[in-house]
């Protein structure tokens, strides 16, 4: 499979529904990291326009891919070699297209059902055929601005209430199970 | 349902596969009981011996369900109040056998294929019909005193490859979707 993922930063919004950009989550870089290494993931792109955020991501590729941390932790290493920062989303669809010679299926993710939606069992089918890029978003979510603009937006975990606050680490977790997963 | 989770911080092994208690990781406990409050699970026992350890969760209890948390963000007071904390897996049992009036069926969670391993099909059709009890280790892992002692060890998380090191956080994740999600 052609599966690539990404964790957006900006544009998202925050508890008042404004468009910002969101800092980095360290614990959400190896959780994801280890989920896409897990699930064969081919990159795991890490989305943010702010220098010194890039900086912190830098850090925490080097440190375990290069660092005291590649020989404390070898598994770890295996996962963060995926992680590459870039920053935008247009940027990350520009390196997918030159790995893959094709334009990347983009499937985004929100907790709430949208125009444009998608079922699990329809995108499963994508992803066994094409280059796919999923979205994930962090803080309050993905502004709608990047809702509007994808192929897809999947719908929601629904879970067994009307509960509809799982982390991103979480949710990316479940999406990507169900997608890629044996079953 | 009368399922309950139990992240266990003793015993489990360290890198060097010595037994140990681990310390508390304040996103496990959020973004388990974010994860319990979707999948209704009916509460989520953060098992550890160590005094200074409980001190800790029970301050997380209380800054979001009575303190300035509470206010701040409602969801989140919703999801840990799920939450209580324990010394050990006996007193966790003890307090689901209080409530439910009968014992849980125990399942531990494995990255490794374990003796009386079940399916996860299996473990979805104990969870329809009885009071179940769901162990997650953190660290390296659940303590082979522990493994050796529930009833079943349900299957790990296959993935696409042979990489087995999701963290505990996308670990529950996955396995309470398979486990109790609508599909």
């Amino acid at each position: 499979m052609r599966t690539y993922v990404g964790l957006v930063h900006y544009p998202v919004y925050n508890k008042n529904m404004e468009k910002i950009a969101s800092s980095i989550t360290t614990l959400d870089i190896h959780d994801i990291a280890r989920l896409s290494r897990t699930y064969e993931v081919k990159r795991f792109y890490v989305i943010t326009p702010l220098i010194d955020q890039q900086r912190i991501v830098k850090a925490i590729i080097d440190h375990w891919t290069k660092g005291y941390g590649a020989k404390y932790n070898p598994d770890r290493k295996e996962a963060i070699r995926l992680v590459d920062v870039v920053e935008s989303i247009e940027e990350a669809v520009r390196k997918i297209e030159e790995r893959e010679k094709e334009r990347p299926v983009i499937i985004a993710t929100d907790a709430k059902r949208q125009k444009r939606f998608i079922s699990f069992e329809d995108a499963r089918k994508i992803l066994e055929k094409k280059t796919v890029f999923i979205l994930f978003g962090t803080a309050w979510g993905l502004h709608k601005e990047v809702l509007e603009n994808v192929d897809f937006v999947l719908e929601p975990i629904y879970g067994r209430g009307d509960y509809r606050h799982l982390s991103v680490r979480t949710a990316a977790a479940i999406i990507i199970d169900r997608l890629i997963g044996e079953g």
